[in-house]
């Protein structure tokens, strides 16, 4: 069985990242998300150790001050803390199993820092494509939509630290790229 | 138009690299051989420029012996010279085009000191499986069968070196391995 490799997936939001990861993970197997610490309190329906490893901030603050740090990227949202651990994502690309961490670019910054992931940045074809595509779905008030249009433009200035650019032009396109990236990623001879 | 990269593609004789490579090729485009130059005589059919580019022994020395070398890998073979030149592979490059060289670790290695290929390394599952394979054909000799499989083996230890390492185990997987070696390259942020 050989180790996996840890995929860091990127993207601003309205690129499209959720469908074109929904349907890699539906044609390749192997693949494996990790679950994330967190000191919210669960919601109705959530499981311990299925949708997050539910922890006090006592905990939290303590595997993050870890030498090396227990997880590979954290961060603070809402007054909440989430994190993604190491140990859990080692033991996954022990068991051959490689790893996505779909987080935005100042995790997968932090990630870099503890590990040698593969990272992968999902671009749309321009900024004016992704402000036709949000206007589109006609959900955004005009507020919201400027403020995601300045997020991605800050995004997108990240790009060049990533291993992969893809730009999501043509859907089907894109799924070919991610997925080939994977299988790829598979037969590089690593360190 | 993005520049290109340089595809390396080694094998040890019997791996299916001829196989998989024909059917890369009418799957995918955008991808090109560069023509070698050769001391050799033409034969009946070949054309100057399209099948090689024929040089007198003189001429070819002179490339060689340029600075930096003008070609990016050459052999002496039978008596005559064999080479890839730099600047012909280069202009392929600069259009656009993902340019292919079929060629042993010998010629892989002068590659990789002079310029910055992704090399790929197809290998059989096993020795034991090759040594099948060779046999099934029932075209070889002994002598000449024992021979492939003395520098196959030897050949193999040159694989650790290359980018990616493809076990031709079940031929459309191979197929698509290259494949998504080539669609994951252009999207691969390069320096």
């Amino acid at each position: 069985m050989n180790e996996g490799f840890l995929l860091v997936l990127s993207a601003p939001s309205g690129c499209g990242k959720t469908t074109i990861l929904r349907q890699v993970m539906a044609d390749l197997s192997g693949l494996s998300f990790s679950v994330s610490h967190t000191t919210r309190k669960p919601r109705l329906g959530e499981e311990n150790g299925r949708d997050y490893h539910f922890v006090s901030p006592e905990q939290f603050i303590a595997l993050r001050d870890q030498q090396p740090a227990g997880f590979l990227e954290w961060a603070e949202v809402h007054g909440n803390f989430y994190g993604t651990s190491r140990q859990e994502v080692a033991q996954r690309l022990r068991a051959g199993a490689d790893v996505i961490l779909d987080i935005d670019v100042q995790g997968a910054a932090q990630v870099r820092n503890n590990a040698e992931p593969v990272t992968v940045f999902i671009a749309p074809p321009s900024l004016e494509e992704l402000e036709r595509r949000l206007r589109g779905r006609g959900t955004e008030s005009e507020e919201n939509l400027q403020r995601r249009l300045a997020n991605a433009a800050q995004e997108m200035e990240a790009a060049p630290a990533y291993t992969y650019l893809i730009v999501n032009d043509k859907l089907e396109e894109a799924v070919l790229a991610l997925k080939s990236v994977i299988i790829a990623e598979r037969c590089r001879r690593r360190r």
